[in-house]
């Protein structure tokens, strides 16, 4: 069905590859003919973040000053994959445990999202763990300063309603669980 | 509610200022005092994207290749704030009659998201127009190369429960939409 077909890439050459910011620079052919002298990827690792629910159906939410949009909001805990971690699920429950101290729970890969499939390389795996449990202490690194709150049902559709979940990775599969428990 | 504070800007130079790529690299201070002294900020005007839903309730989708992901998916029509565009909605409205020739309806803007406030200066403003019609010839620029798709409400939510949806910034509001739908 798809007439259009890839980019053909000329020249490519990175501009940085430092651990957090790494950038390719593209000269790129359309199947129009056209170039496109400057096209600006960026590779990350992937991402992933986590619905996570305890037994008691309260919602575990961090809130983190942003340093791009410059706010503080509400977010679900997220991180990135490590090389140390083998899978995007074992990388989501270490940053749940690190970052809030929950862990155990039922875990399942809710969805995959692409943060910008124009730019960005990577991929983010969102997932949905029920029944967690604090089982430790937070752990944070230096670079995280981040408060662990948890939301009934209630107030994170409010959350939601009330546009205060920014981060569109967070809102997608956040509006998706919201639909899914308003069919039930 | 918040100890957490802004961070401190200890220096900040411009490594690029392209029309498509402008980065500000900072070293920043935390409120606990540890110092990050190279970190990220890439500067965008705002973004927009539009669930256009036609009098017959059909959805006017795109596809598209993208190159920092590789792939082609389906898409809603979606772009840039231009510097012409006195306002989010009059660039919403400008990109779906230039991608698609579909114009008309009835607008409202129906979500404010972040693409990644960690890294990202700007917001997607995502509308919903209903009762759009056919009114002009697509015009896209050289570097656009897209095709329009009618999509029935089915059709939409077996791509949203497929995974289909990819791109953040779209899954969010069609998620939301299809919650609202579900609600009815």
């Amino acid at each position: 069905m798809d007439t259009n077909k890839n980019w053909k890439i000329l020249k490519s050459e990175y501009l940085y590859r430092e651990p957090w910011f790494t950038v390719r620079k593209e000269c790129v052919e359309l199947p129009n003919g056209h170039q496109i002298p400057s096209y600006y990827v960026l590779e990350y690792p992937d991402w992933v973040n986590v619905i996570a629910v305890t037994r008691e159906k309260q919602f575990v939410f961090v809130r983190q000053y942003r340093h791009g949009l410059g706010q503080i909001n509400f977010e679900l805990c997220a991180g990135v994959c490590e090389k140390k971690d083998a899978t995007p699920l074992i990388a989501a429950k270490r940053e749940l445990m690190e970052e809030t101290g929950y862990g155990n729970g039922i875990w399942r890969e809710y969805m995959i999202l692409s943060p910008n499939p124009s730019t960005h390389t990577n991929l983010t795996h969102c997932f949905l763990a029920e029944d967690v449990e604090k089982t430790n202490r937070q752990h944070l690194e230096e670079t995280e300063d981040l408060s662990v709150h948890l939301l009934s049902f209630e107030e994170v559709k409010q959350l939601l309603y009330a546009g205060e979940i920014k981060q569109a990775l967070m809102a997608a599969p956040l509006w998706k669980y919201a639909a899914h428990q308003l069919m039930l």
